[in-house]
This record gives C-alpha cells, structure tokens and sequence, in this order.
C-alpha cells in the first residue's frame, strides 16, 4: 500500500560475531539510505523494533542462554516486519535479483506486508492451490513492477512493493474467473497488458486520494479485473469469463444443516480468498506469512474472517458461500487496515476496526448483489469503501490517532512512532509553559524601559503574524540594535 | 443539515412582565452560549428574527393593542426561526429532555429546519401514517445520535439534529421498504445498526464534501438504506424488502382518465413523502411543520412539489406514481435547499430553485429506472446529487450568493445575513475610496522631501507583497523613524 | 473544452498592402484583447504560428514567388489554429454575427478545436449525414450558448466554445437515440431543455475538477444525455429511446468473413462517430476540419481511430459494431486529448496517447456492456474516464509535461510553449549559476569587513525562509545602509 514503507535509522553497535550473512546484512543495514517515501519524508529517528530490542538486550546478558535468545532475536528481527537490513543489502546486488525482491514484496503487500520472506511463503501457498494461478499472479506482479519502472515510478515506493500488490491480484484473478479452464497461454496477454496498466490507474487515484491522505488500497485491481471482465463477458469467443447471475429466487437455508466444522474453516479459507484461494490450507499458510511480518496483522486478519462468518449468518447468506469464504476476504483486510495498520492501535481503534469489518460484510453482500447483475464478481470494492469510509471519519478524541500516510509502516512500529509523538507532544507542552513563565518574567524585567514602545509594537505584530515572520523580526530587532550600536559609537567618536 | 446551526447574539433589554415560561427562557436567552458550529465561527454580530423586531416593537408601543401584538410577535419568536432561547434553556436540563429535543431537531432537520416544534408536529404527521413506522423513526433518530455521542462529534452538531436526520430516514424508510409487514420486531435491530453507523458516514462524507463547503445532505441515509436493502434483497430470510423491477412494458397512460383532484393532493403527498407518507394529510402536518421555523421553507416546498407533478406529467410517467407523490419529494427537497437555505433568497435564486426542482424531477425519474434494475427505491439520490449540482455551479453575477457553510441557518436569517454582508462591503467600500484619497494627498505632501526614495522602495514592495507583510514594514519604517529620530537627537547633543 | 482559449500578442508589422479582409483582419487583431480565459492568465508573451512564421519570411523574401508563398503562410495563419485574428475582428460584429462565431467554435469544440471554420466543416459533414440531426445539433449549440451567456458563466470561455460542445453533442444524440423518428418537432423541447442544462452542470462539474487542473471534457453531456434516456427509456409515450439490451448470446464471428475494406473505412466512421454519424464521407469531412485547424490532432484522430478497430478484432468484437465505428470515436479523441492537447508532444507523450487509445478501448467495451444493462449506449464515458486518468497520471519524467489547463491551446501552440518553457528554464538555470559565483565572489570581499556579523544573520535567514521575505529583507537592508548613510553624514557634519 502507498506510502507503507519508509527507512529508518542505524543501530550504532552490532556485534560483530555474527555469521557471514548476518554481517554482510549488517553492513547494508549501515549503508546510506536511498529508499524515498512514496509522499513525503519519514521520521528519520523513527528506530527499529526487534533488532533494538537485541541490540539492548545484548548489552545485558552475560550467560550462554541469554547470549542464545539475544541471537535469536536479532536473527528474528532481519526476517520480521519490513525486513529493512535486507532491503538495505539488497540493493547492492545484482538488479534481477532486486526485481525478485521487490516481486516477493509485491505479493505481501496486498495484506499490507512488506516483507519479501512473507511474500515467498504466499507464493508457496498459491503454489499449493493452484500453479497456473500462481505463474498468472507472478507474471502479473513482474510486469506491473516493470511496468512501473518504465514509467519512471517512485523508486521507494516500487521497491515497497507498492506497485506490484494489484499485479498479483490482476494476475490471480483474472485467472480465477476465466472460463478458459487452465493453462490457456493466451490469457497471459491480456494479463501482461492489464499488469502493466496498473501503475499507470495506482498513479492517476493516488493523485485524488492524496488530497486526503488516503492510500489507493486495491483499488487499481478492482476497477482494472473489473474492466477486463465486463469488457469481455461470458459471452467471448478469446476470453471467455465465468458466468456470474443474480440471486433470484429464495436460497434454501435449514439451520440444522449448518456445518459447524466447515464454519471454523471458513476462517482460514476466508484469508486465503484475499488472493481467490479456497483451500484452507493456502489459507493457513498465509496467515503464518503474516505472522513473520507481523503478529498484530495477523490477529486481526483473524477477527476479519470470524466477523465475515458471522455477519453472513446473521444476514441469512446461503452456507455454501460462507464455507467458501465469501464473506471473510473484505472483512480480513478492512479490519487489517482499521487494526493498527493506518490507525495507531489503542482499544478505541480495536473496537473500530471490528466495525469496520461488520460494516464492511454488509457492505460485501450488498456490492455482490449489485455487481452480479453486470456478471461481475465483488472483488475487494467491499473493503476499499468501507476502509476509506472509516479513514476519512473524524473525531474529536485523541484516542483515534490516523498516521500520516508516509509514517505508516506495520502495525507494531506505528504503535511506537504513535507513542513517541505523544511524548514528544507531552515534553512540548511543557516545555511551552516554562517558555511562557520566563517570557513574562522578562517582560516584566523589560517594563519602564526606554525601548517600551518599540518592543510593543513587535508585541503586536507577534501576536498578529506568523512564525517565520517573527523569527525574521527578531533578527530585524537584532540587526537594529547592532546598527545603533555602531551609530552611536560613531557618535560618540565625534 | 450540517452548518445549519449557529449561535447569535443575545437582545439586551428583553422586558420582566411576561410569563414565568417566558422569563425563565429569556434567562436561557442571556446565558452563555456554548453551541459550536460544525465548521466554523458563526458572525456574533448576526442577531436573532422575531425577537428583535419585537424588542424593536416593544419600545414604540404605548396602547394594549400594540402591547398584546409586540407580547404576540415575542411569543412568536420563541417558537420560530431554530428556537434559540429554549435551545439555551435546554442546555441546563436534565440529559435526556436534552437528548429529546435533540431528537426533535434531527426529525425535523430531513427538511432543513432545526426547531423541537416542527419535529414534535413531524411526529404527529408520523403517528397519524403508521404507528410501526413513527416508532422506526424515533428509534433511528435517537440511535444515530446516541451514536455520535459516543464518537464525540461536535456537540453543537449534535444539538442541531445535524446527526439525527439521517437516523430517522433510515429507521423509517427501512420499516417502509420491509416486505416482512409491520411489527416484525426483529427489523429494531438493523435499524438501530444502520442508525448508528450513520454518524459514521455522516462524518467521511463531510470530510470530502467540506473541500467545497458543501453539506452531505442525505447522502448517508442514501448510501446506508440502499445497502441494507441490496444486501438483503427480496429473497431474504430474515430482512426481505418489497420487490422492485424495473419497467419492460409502455405504461398505460389515457389522459381522459386524469384526476385533477388527485393531482392536486399529489402537493402535499409529494411533501409527506419526504417521510416516506402517502396520506395527504400527514403531508398537510408537515406542512404546518415548516411554516412553524420558516415560511419561505414551507412555500419553497410547495412549489417544489407542484413542479415535480408537472414533470411527472410531462415525461408521461403513470399516474399512479405522481398522485403517490413519487415525483415530488425529491424536487421538494432540492427547492428548499436551494431556494434560500443555501442561497441568499433573491429572484434570480427563486428562478433558479425552480430550475433545480425540474432538474431534480427529470434526475428522480432515471435515478429510479436505475435503481430498479438493483431491485431499489430512488431514495433522495435525485434530491442530494441535484442539490450538489446547483451548490457547485458558480457564475460571475453577485445576486445569487453562496453562503458559506457555517452561515447557513434559515431562509429568513439567512437573507439578513446576507444583506448585513451587502451593506457592511459597501461601507468598507466608500471607506475605502476616502482612504485612497487621504493616501494620495500626503504622498503629494511628501513629495520633494528627503525621505522620497526610501518611501518610493516601500511603495514597490508594498505593491508586490502581500497585506500581513505590508503590516510589519509598517512597524518597521516606525521603528526606523523612532531609531533615526532618536540617533539623531545623539547626534545633536554631540 | 475549457481552458483551451487564450489571448495572444500581436505581431508588431503587418503589410498594409493585403486585401480589404485581411487588412480588416489584420485591424482586429491589432485591438485590444478582451478575452479572458476560462481559468488562468494566459502567457502574453505567447506569439502565434503561422502568422509569425509569415511575417519572418515576408521580410526575407524579394522574388514574386517568395512572396505569394509568403502572402500564402499569413493567409493560412488566418484560417488555421484557433483564428484568433477572425476572433478580434469579430468581437466588433453584430452580436448575432458573434453568437454564430461562437456557436461554430462550438461545433468544433467536440474535437478541441476552437476553429470557426472547421465548424463549419462539421456541420456541413452533419447536414451530409441527417439534416434533421444537424438541426438539433445546431439547436443544441445555440441553446447551450445563449443558456451561458443567461448564467453569466465567462465572456472568453463562451466566445471559445467552450459552452457550445456539450450543447451540440446533447442535440445531435438525442435526436440519434429518439425512437419517435426523424423530424419529430416535439423532441427540440428536452433538447432545448438539456442543452440549457449544459452550462450549469459543467460548472459545477468544472468546480471539481479544477482542484486537479483538468478539464470536463465531455462530462456534461454524457450525464445529461444518459439522464434523458433513462429519464423517459424505451417504454415511454413523449420520448421513447432505441431499444439498446445487454448482449446475451455468444456473437457469430466467423473470420473468413471479415471484410478487410469494410475495416479501412471504419477509420473515417469511427471519427464521425464521434459527432454520432456512421456516414464514411461525413468522417472525412471531419477530419478535414481537423487538419485545417491542426494537423497533430487530424493525425492523432486517425491513429486513434484505427487503434480502436485493432482493440475490437483483438477483444472478439462483432464485425458489425467496429464497421459502424462503434469501437473508434472514444479511442479518437482519447488519443486527440494526450496526443498533444493536455500535454506537450514527445516521444513519450506519443506513445503515452496510443497506450491511451488501447485503454479506452478496453474500457469503451466495459462500459458499453454495463450500460446496455440500462437500455444506455456508451455515449463518450469512456473517452472521458480514460483520459482523465491518463492527465491524473503523474510521473518522474521530465519528457511527460501536462500543460496547465489555462495555457492549453491546440497541439502545434502548445509544443511552442513548452520549448519556450523549457528554453526559459535553461536560462534561468544558466543565469543562477553566474548569480551563485557573483555572490561567493562578493562575500569573499566582504568577508573581514565590519558587517559580516550581520550579513551572516541574514544569509541564514535566507535560508529559512522563503523568496518573498527575501526580496524584502533586501530592501530592508537598503533602506538600513540608507539610513546608516544618512546618519554618518549626519554624524560627519556634526
């Protein structure tokens, strides 16, 4: 997603007993940083998370076990979150190899991962499902990257992975619902074309979204499968789509039928449905792929797909759908994006994102039933809505803290920079008091002095114009005195 | 609607002979005002309709006649207008006789007007519909503000029903549109989830609309009904809806068969429709609502609805349809909010009103045929997009005035504002003018003098920076002259 | 479209030699400019085409045959490009005179053109076609632009037509689509009806758009027409519509049938369908009207056309639908639009406008096939979606550069602005980096000098803040060396 990824600063004292590959990721890890944000400047004291906490609890330990576990951490902390030391070591090699990375980030990305070993761990689920949809997701990710470098795109941004996440939804879902059957080589055509408009659609919505700070979510991949469905139809003789009919009758629902045993699967398999996969298994394999980058993530990929499972109970959906996970994909990446992704995580924030996914499954019903009258599946327009409905929702508590789009990283290093912001917001606020108690005390030093009249009048204008106007004020009231200074020493030299 | 509340000023000299009621309101008048707009800081100088004319009155008065008429148009000004005073004596009652009124407003705020009155009558007219629906309502109404109250929206806002009005369409449209009959209770619980979700959307709708100073009308109730009943559809178990299809065959239009008498109560139908009511006389109810808060509402209505059955013949729709006032709520609404609630009311705004009504007709008439083919009622789709259409179209005469959002109030007050505006311009104006004149003899007075060049370089930079700049070099050259002054004083004592 | 008219300078020497009309001509171009455009100050340094071009070989030239050629060029300069020298000329005719000029704009407007003559074209082509459609068109037009001018929209925008294009398209479509036949006399009512509607809805649509400096384009009467059809549809006593159904059956295409001249003429039809005819000689008419005023769009038409025919037989298309050119007029001016319209010609904005080309075919398919599902054709949405996200498409290019919206004119003017850009930018370049060295070399010499302390205070000023308090601080600082003067001599002569 735009704007998920940023650099950050360098832990000053990593050991140097590490094996070969960790020191040479550690020295790309102190490399100078390249990575531009997609929108604006990151916080550059923004510090690491597991690999600081290994770095402190270095220091600390002194027995052989300690030693161990401070290893594993650091160990851990180069393969979770954003795994930055690799990017920073990947950008040294050779570019076939960078591509490769920034594919593998492409394919984490649609889950708001940005993490090529998580990306890796997704392919092998797609792989497990189905190749032909894992080769079409692959090529349609390649050529949206490619794609995006020819068209001089960010280069931060593309190596986030932020160019590649609607390929590899382009590319699965264009397969998923060709009704070519497998392994008919000219759907890749369309594929590559469709891919490689992707960045040309992500960059044309980022310029509105932008004037609210929004990301593009999957929003290019909705309107692009869309387009190439509803272009083509069931009814063409090249690409031929599934056919996709309006409910019209009464679904036959007996509520002793319900099978509570497919009812939990549908959970994974709601997850796995995010790339168009109804194999519980894939679908547990993603969730391990989140847990790598991100156990917040993770979690609440979780309570996404059980609210989906459950509002499509609730909302007298016919079983079938919901044991096929129907009803969980939209409900599993709105309530990521609500759940500590684009909003610190508090309990405020927890309790809006289970909302967030209800809204979002009754919303899902409603988009499927519209959308199948033009033969159209949902795809993930259920989750754009509502995720975008609930970022633009204001409120006056301080507890709902949207971050900047440029800031938002992972769930666990948004918590941190959330909670810097209010201690340095703290530390501002009292330091502005004291400020205050001296600025009076001058004043009042000042008062009955012969340049009164003057300093009130910068008073005024202080109070009525700006900062930087005063800050040049106060020079011009520097340069002055320095001037009558030299004047009347000229004076008084005569 | 959202920026249609303000505070205003308090009449200094309100007399102590009236009744206990009246006193303790007056107190109310006087206390502090707390009501915060939702967009901005009201004009404070804007003072109250009725009141003042009375106040003014008052003074002239001397006969028993006069005094009754004068204690008439005071009583009258408690109950018109948004009711000021008692929305200030509300403030120091107990909560839930503050929710009520709350409540009040949000029922009555669907057609613009925020006064407790007007909802009570709405109510009346309600009840007198169908009992099933009136409670549908209240419940909506109360919801969705309960709602924004635990969001912490603005609370003025909230105190202006400016959250209730999306509840009370929500809750009672739902109840009209169920094909599960009246008193199915269980429909209680998606109205109260719908209601409550409409803050929600209140609030992001604003966020996109207030970029162009606009109000997101209905929009929230639109998008939250239409989602509940595409979501469940007429093929639902638990939350079925009436069937809607969509038109396939020529209607059968004799126009031998017309029924003038019936076209005529189609007036106040298309008004009660508004509410979702076809009983004239409920529509006749609110009527009297709206003349209650603002007899320029109550005309615009009118006349909306009348158009709105003319383009209904006009476009050969069944009659059927236009005597069930489908043509005419839409066009109502779109007449009120532009004929004087979002413009200064002028001719040229009356015109375009009309304008609008017939827009909105011919829009109501395809966003139905649209909407059928999903199985949906138009809702005020036509009303909301006319409206913003008409909100948004600039042109270059000053007669038709746009008032910002945060003015926004009633027609009546509105138009005072405006003319305040008017008069208050062409002051500053002629001021102005005299300024210049001033300017330029004492630039004629300096001319010749030793200062010219310094004073000729100000002139430059005057003409290329902006005001706040202006300011300071003000201050400057002052401090400049105190300095030079002051050096040269030195000088001379040397 | 909006933003396509500008003013320009005026070529200093103009032969008086010529013709009673061209010195007429010539007489008008000399008066003063009073069109305003649309959104922006236009760039008076801007000097024209062909007419410069002229004057520049005039002076050159002795022989008789240099000099026909010469009085050729400027002859062409009079009736190419936008014929601003007619419009001068004419802005001291009679209005009805006026109102037919910008009606003729108008007509050519559909196309970006804002060339009188090549309305006249058009209509001639249109007349060819149907006279019953060119009167609607024509009524259109008018009505459309006497409805702005009532509105009190921009003097300059309505003399360039900009009012005018929607007015036509809405006339002649609706006439297309009417079921009723041809000269059905009740039909010019909602004609006349909409095409009223025209300027208010592009004004509000243009307040929307401005905020990302596009264009409507077409917008408004892509709503008004969908509006109107849907509004009444196929079953309707007044205005009945053609019958237009979703596609329900697999098409027969059989390949050996195609008819390859069939093909080629689709061409010239898919750019007459841009005005709604299927007449082949009516499209070469059209773009001879292209080609009189700019030869980049006529190639850009004609490119765009066949990519359209390409992308039908590419997506199995029936044979039927690209023969009537159902598959090129969107692709037309898709490519006309980023062609060199909106941006400035390159390479790279060539191929961008082909790419441009194919998406909209894609997309034209799409929508048609959602649309059919409302009985709607797909009017020029597609042109209109795709090219707006083609001009919201940003990139890190600087090969890629979108004019702004106030400076577009036609392609060949637009080139030349953008070298003028480019070459200004070269300069100023140039000019800072002799301005850079001349300031080190100044602070060199007065490094050790007495004012150093201040100087340094304001080079960090400088720094901080930005060009406009920099410009002042330099004066500031005049004023003080001024001052510091004075008082020295001062000081001196005590």
């Amino acid at each position: 997603m735009p704007g998920l990824h940023r650099t950050k600063d360098i832990p000053k004292n990593i050991s140097s007993f590490y094996s070969a590959l960790t020191q040479e990721l550690a020295s790309a890890f102190q490399s100078k940083k390249e990575q531009q944000p997609l929108m604006a400047n990151p916080d550059p004291e923004m510090s690491g998370g597991w690999e600081q906490k290994a770095a402190q609890g270095e220091s600390a330990v002194h027995t052989c076990q300690q030693k161990a576990k401070a290893r594993l951490l650091l160990l851990l902390s180069y393969i979770s979150g954003d795994m930055e030391v690799f990017a920073e070591w990947m950008k040294k090699q050779f570019f076939l190899l960078q591509l490769l990375d920034w594919v593998l980030r492409g394919a984490a990305q649609v889950m708001f991962v940005n993490n090529p070993l998580s990306g890796l761990v997704i392919f092998a689920g797609l792989i497990l499902q189905n190749r032909w949809w894992a080769l079409n997701g692959f090529v349609g990710t390649l050529f949206a990257t490619i794609s995006a470098l020819i068209l001089q795109q960010s280069r931060g941004a593309i190596a986030a992975g932020l160019y590649g996440y609607n390929g590899i939804l382009v590319g699965l879902l264009m397969a998923v619902f060709s009704n070519a059957g497998d392994w008919y080589w000219w759907l890749l055509l369309p594929n590559i074309v469709m891919s490689m408009t992707c960045p040309i659609v992500s960059s044309a919505l980022a310029s509105i979204n932008s004037r609210w700070d929004l990301p593009v979510f999957t929003l290019p991949f909705n309107i692009l499968v869309c387009l190439h469905m509803v272009a083509t139809g069931h009814y063409n003789h090249h690409f031929p789509q599934v056919l996709i009919q309006p409910r019209t009758e009464l679904a036959n629902i007996t509520w002793a039928e319900v099978n509570v045993a497919k009812l939990f699967t549908a959970v994974p398999v709601g997850i796995g449905q995010v790339y168009g996969c109804d194999n519980p298994w894939t679908g547990g394999i993603f969730m391990v792929a989140l847990f790598i980058s991100s156990p917040i993530t993770c979690a609440h990929a979780t309570i996404g797909s059980a609210v989906g499972m459950i509002s499509g109970l609730a909302l007298a959906a016919p079983f079938e759908a919901i044991y096929f996970g129907l009803w969980g994909y939209n409900c599993v990446l709105a309530c990521i994006a609500i759940g500590g992704m684009f909003y610190a995580l508090t309990w405020q924030v927890h309790l809006l994102a289970i909302t967030c996914a209800f809204f979002c499954a009754y919303l899902g019903s409603a988009i499927a039933n519209v959308m199948s009258t033009f033969g159209l599946p949902a795809c993930t327009w259920p989750f754009c809505l509502s995720a975008l409905t609930f970022l633009l929702f204001t409120t006056e508590t301080n507890t709902i803290f949207k971050l900047p789009l440029a800031n938002v990283a992972y769930p666990e290093r948004n918590l941190r920079f959330f909670w810097k912001l209010r201690k340095k917001e703290k530390l501002e606020r009292e330091e502005k008091e004291i400020d205050e108690e001296k600025w009076r005390a001058k004043e009042q030093e000042l008062l009955g002095n012969d340049k009164e009249v003057l300093r009130m009048e910068r008073m005024d204008g202080k109070e009525k114009e700006g900062k930087e106007i005063n800050k040049m004020m106060i020079q011009e009231e520097e340069m002055m005195e320095v001037a009558l200074g030299e004047v009347s020493s000229m004076a008084e030299n005569v």
